[in-house]
């Protein structure tokens, strides 16, 4: 197949976005509302560093990949717009298997394929980039956790999902009530938070973990891929249980601990 | 360098970003003016692809993964606001230099480095996705070009630069002209300009092609990486020559022609 072919067979299964151009120009274009923010992120999913050909399928890569950067979407309580994705792969690489996950993921959140790259390339290479919006100035920070505010994290963690679901509908909520401190959590807890803590320039008591069944302590603190929602919210900020899990309190001193014991981040670095 | 080092010292080169919220968060946050649209391209630079580490320093390949994506906002006459970039790397890339020659082009258009994403993998894979502005509804298509417009090129063709310089200014000043059609020439005149005519539905007959010194027509026509912009208009909008070469003119008949001889699409197909 050659690329226009490919362009054009992607272009049929995208259908007509609600762009003023999507796939077929040299770029996708977006025409902004009025007294709205828009947000973007962009996340690598690479064969034998995030999933390997034995372990994921076409299909599954998809989803995977769009997952990684809805869950982004979802940290700063935006409603996804459009995305665009960049794919190198071999010529056996099942692209139709692909695209229709990945679009199956998209239209669940009314999200745009807008875009992209191809190449070919001995690995099987993604790069999505997603874009969000929300109502201007609204955006849950990673800088915006306070003293005193409780800690909190949807789900359980610790064991992966083959085919994560992004908390947009969470992050959504968290938003609307009001909640302004948010990431989320693809790297392992005890990683994260760390990061967290640092763009807000605060520590962490945490005092109970929300493990999932079948995970060990320490996989839910580092073992990454949860792609759950951490935030923080004021006490008075009443967050209902079902949403989430109270997990601690940020703290003055700009030290993590659990019950008490100083907490490492050992999560997964990209680099360590 | 773990991961939280790297993109402190990212973050430290790319100085404070007129965006909302850059490096450090979930997603970058743009804050869109209002009578604008915002247009968005992802361009990969894979190593054995598009550069080898033998030809190209890591400087070059930082200049180059911006320049391609650069070259798609100037296709649409759209200036510059802010780049997201994907880097997969060994360990012993020489990770500022690629970020210092992207961001010295970055500084040329007042484009800001706003996120990304970095991962380690065992070649150099580059995804630059970038976002322009321009005012509402004036965007130049492929699909805009009208029977009749005169055909023309920025530059010449067949030689490609080491470090490619994207269109920006010409895309400026044609869409201030008045220009509705235009693409960047990637691919090789040939094939570009046969996706072009496909997009508008129209056909092309082409009587001279500024050849770079040193090139033949043949590369002229077919070897790709230009990165100078194809465009059409209207014989009574005056095209400054010094801005860009009279190639030929646009018909009805959807074939192409040069020198009243078929001409087929030769170019750089990704999957051919």
């Amino acid at each position: 197949m050659r690329e226009t072919e490919l362009v054009e067979k992607i272009r049929r299964l995208a259908g007509r976005p609600p762009l003023v151009r999507g796939i077929g120009d040299d770029c996708a274009i977006l025409r902004p509302r009025a007294n709205e923010d828009l947000v973007f992120t962009s996340d690598f999913a690479l064969e034998g560093r995030h999933f390997t050909l034995k372990t994921h399928s076409s299909g599954d890569i998809g989803h995977l990949a769009l997952a990684r950067s809805l869950s982004d979407i979802a940290a700063m309580g935006a409603e996804p717009v459009f995305c665009l994705v960049s794919l190198a792969m071999p010529p056996n690489f099942l692209v139709h298997r692909f695209f229709k996950a990945l679009l199956a993921l998209a239209g669940k959140y009314k999200l745009t394929l807008a875009g992209g790259d191809l190449a070919r390339f001995d690995k099987v290479l993604v790069d999505v980039i997603c874009c969000g919006r929300l109502p201007r100035g609204k955006a849950m920070l990673r800088s915006a956790a306070r003293i005193g505010d409780r800690i909190y994290v949807t789900g359980k963690l610790g064991k992966p999902a083959h085919r994560p679901k992004p908390r947009i509908a969470a992050g959504l909520t968290l938003r609307r009530l009001g909640v302004k401190a948010a990431m989320d959590l693809s790297d392992g807890l005890s990683l994260d938070l760390a990061r967290f803590c640092r763009e807000s320039k605060v520590g962490a008591e945490l005092s109970s973990i929300p493990i999932a069944r079948g995970a060990s302590l320490d996989e839910a603190l580092d073992r990454g891929e949860d792609y759950e929602l951490l935030f923080t919210a004021p006490p008075k900020l009443k967050i209902p249980p079902s949403l989430a899990s109270d997990i601690g309190v940020i703290t003055r001193s700009r030290k993590i601990c659990l019950d008490g014991r100083p907490l490492s981040p050992k999560g997964f670095d990209h680099f360590a």
